[in-house]
């Protein structure tokens, strides 16, 4: 029987949940796949912590004191880097590859920083990087990206990447309370850090709406320029307004397409869309393809056990040789597309110090950037005792770049009490 | 660059779906894998036929007059079987197989009844099949099941594995008509055939869900000897039951796990749930492992392009040597459970002759096999004009055996119009 070495780099929640993941495993593994792996040997740089200590006490003689104790053992075949954080994690993918060994990993942070590189430096090598952990944790899209749209089929990826937004969006959509009360709940249930400004911004959606990009269409960019807007100034009456007025739910989207297009933005999604009905802090993923329109996938987006779940999968697929990278290989010539290029229907949300003429002014902004107004909604919000009002105004479909010359001339307005926000439905 | 060859038997939807992918998809497949793939050749029974002739006019070089002109080509290394049926599918198989040539498959009539004969020859030849697309056409749940949860991790496969039935069961739901006439609309729209038996009555689920129990847990059994319930005599009350009383909707599950349940028959789902939500003719699967509860896929489960992508990821897989099956090697001991062993929550519809004390000789037998009652609904149906009532009554949680002992007696009254439907709910 063909006998795999894999050794651990990290201890915390994901890589503890490896170990007991993979020891639970090894034996049907070995029985099914005709592979025998071993877990060689365990190095963490902060022992004493908790999820480190009880890995220490069941299996004391896994434990190394270095990363050279791994690289200098030439049997060991796979690295999984459950380190986190981009500094020392690169040093176990770089000195990993040198001595020739597969390296595992969910680091989004460090495979957006530095993909070109760990990338061609591990096809130097001749070895692979598993990565489906990285995004959207259990759920398998990095899999099907690779394998199941051979060629280039892959025509767009829309994705609720974020669990803590979603749990705080459907929790608000279901008047569970405002945006801060209910990012209270998501930390009391471990659904959300207690710093969340990651999750909150988006960029923890643009870290993984970044690999997705590359991973199915080549596409080589700077994760920072893609656009951005997150989730932080949602109030429950915009909920209403898309509610009532629209049977839509609002969603933290990240999209991109084969033609360059990406962005992550709070959006107006219908509710017979199923990205409007994700429940929880689950993650969804619906891609679209030459040949068809609507695959979507639902699954937790995070957790030790379910991200150990992806990593002993691409473990076993090294093992038997069927991972196989191509990132480098697919490499298109298409460019990140302009946000301001893009169409949409845009929803612009006022709150105002209440006083005539505030209709005629947005309106006449809009109607010189020749903008079309489908629908201006002012609801009844009995419960507001302030003159503070918010209204909303819906736009015929326009080009995001017009809208935005509009809206900075807008931001001016005496009348607002804060900046305008800026909702959009696909058209 | 490595050349395969590939050669395609059958010519109908499928097969040219598969042509027109395969031809677009060739070069960026060598392109980013680095695998020169050529379709060799074309073999169809039918070649008068409308799909073939198209094929035959664009390519008439392709075509080849008999299966032997394929085999004894031994530069042909992957056959694509899109033949249909079991007779001569069969023949494609095992004579690939002795010509030591790989097969990708949408059969999934041929691979129930011949799984371990065709599993075992392929063994034994050292070549591969590939059958992503017999289960949920376009959903890449086989490439999932085999790749992302290696050794013995998925507990419980609950999927709408039927399209017809979904979108009939969807638009029942959504108060469109009664079954006869969503049907008609069915046949109309290309969602259902003109004989829609096998639909109906689950047998068309069944086989797929046979595959997907072989593929996840290596069971051995009869497909035949899975119960199975179809929908031929839902009425459009059952759903307002479902609807009012309990917030579910109907769809026709099926279901399987580790432990060596399986069935298909008409549940009350939960609209809550996933599976009550999928729209129109598509198909869902949510799969629980070890690590984790919800991991769901809701894609196009049958048409010829879908179909076709799903082919094609096998063809490629095959011929990056990363599609290995181990499908054999993981024959598990666990046999098939009977029926009648598992617990639901039962609902029984009547439909009956009105008169004093139904009720009371209903729930007399339910006492006496030791089943309680939840609930008696007797809902107002002001158009019915006849005084044939259907209402429904909703038991505790019992076993099925049980349940099915109570039934075969309550079969026998004399106020019965029809035979007692039931419906089940997980519990």
């Amino acid at each position: 029987m063909k006998r795999v070495k894999v050794a651990l780099v990290g201890c915390g929640t994901v890589g503890s949940a490896f170990v007991h993941l993979f020891l639970r495993q090894r034996d049907e593994i070995a029985r099914i796949y005709g592979i025998q792996l071993e877990l060689a040997h365990i190095y963490t740089r902060t022992p004493a912590g908790n999820k480190s200590l009880d890995i220490y006490k069941k299996y004391p003689e896994l434990i190394v004191n270095s990363l050279d104790e791994i690289l200098s053992d030439p049997e060991v075949e796979i690295v999984v880097e459950a380190v986190g954080g981009t500094d020392f994690a690169k040093d176990v993918f770089t000195k990993s590859f040198l001595a020739h060994k597969h390296v595992v990993t969910a680091n989004k942070a460090l495979l957006n920083e530095c993909w070109q590189e760990l990338f061609g430096l591990a096809k130097d090598q001749k070895v692979s990087i598993g990565y489906e952990a990285s995004v959207a944790g259990g759920v398998p899209i990095i899999r099907v990206i690779r394998e199941s749209f051979p060629g280039n089929q892959i025509t767009e990826i829309v994705g609720v990447l974020n669990g803590t937004t979603n749990f705080i969006l459907s929790e608000m959509g279901h008047k569970a309370g405002s945006l801060a009360k209910v990012l209270k709940k998501a930390q009391r249930l471990g659904y959300a850090e207690a710093d969340p400004s990651d999750d909150l911004s988006g960029a923890d959606a643009r870290n993984k709406l970044s690999i997705l990009m590359r991973a199915a269409y080549g596409l080589k960019f700077d994760p920072k320029s893609i656009y951005m807007q997150g989730i932080e100034d949602i109030i429950l009456e915009d909920f209403e307004y898309a509610d009532k007025k629209l049977d839509a739910s609002i969603r933290l989207i990240a999209y991109c397409d084969s033609r360059g297009a990406a962005f992550i933005c709070p959006m107006f999604v219908s509710k017979g869309d199923l990205l409007a009905s994700i429940p929880k802090q689950l993650n969804g993923i619906k891609l679209s393809a030459l040949s068809f329109q609507e695959l979507s996938f639902i699954g937790p987006g995070a957790g030790g056990k379910e991200t150990a779940t992806a990593i002993l999968a691409d473990v076993v697929g090294i093992a038997k040789g069927t991972l196989i990278n191509h990132e480098l290989d697919r490499v298109s010539k298409t460019q990140l597309r302009d946000f301001g290029e893009l169409t949409f229907q845009h929803t612009l949300r006022f709150v105002v110090n209440d006083r005539p003429g505030i209709i005629r002014d947005i309106s006449t902004i809009l109607a010189e950037e020749g903008i079309s107004i489908q629908a201006v909604e002012q609801n009844d919000y009995p419960e507001s005792k302030s003159r503070e009002l918010p209204f909303l105004i819906t736009l015929h479909a326009a080009e995001e770049g017009r809208v935005q010359k509009a809206l900075r001339r807008m931001n001016k307005m005496p009348f607002l009490v804060k900046p305008i926000m800026i909702f959009r439905s696909f058209v």
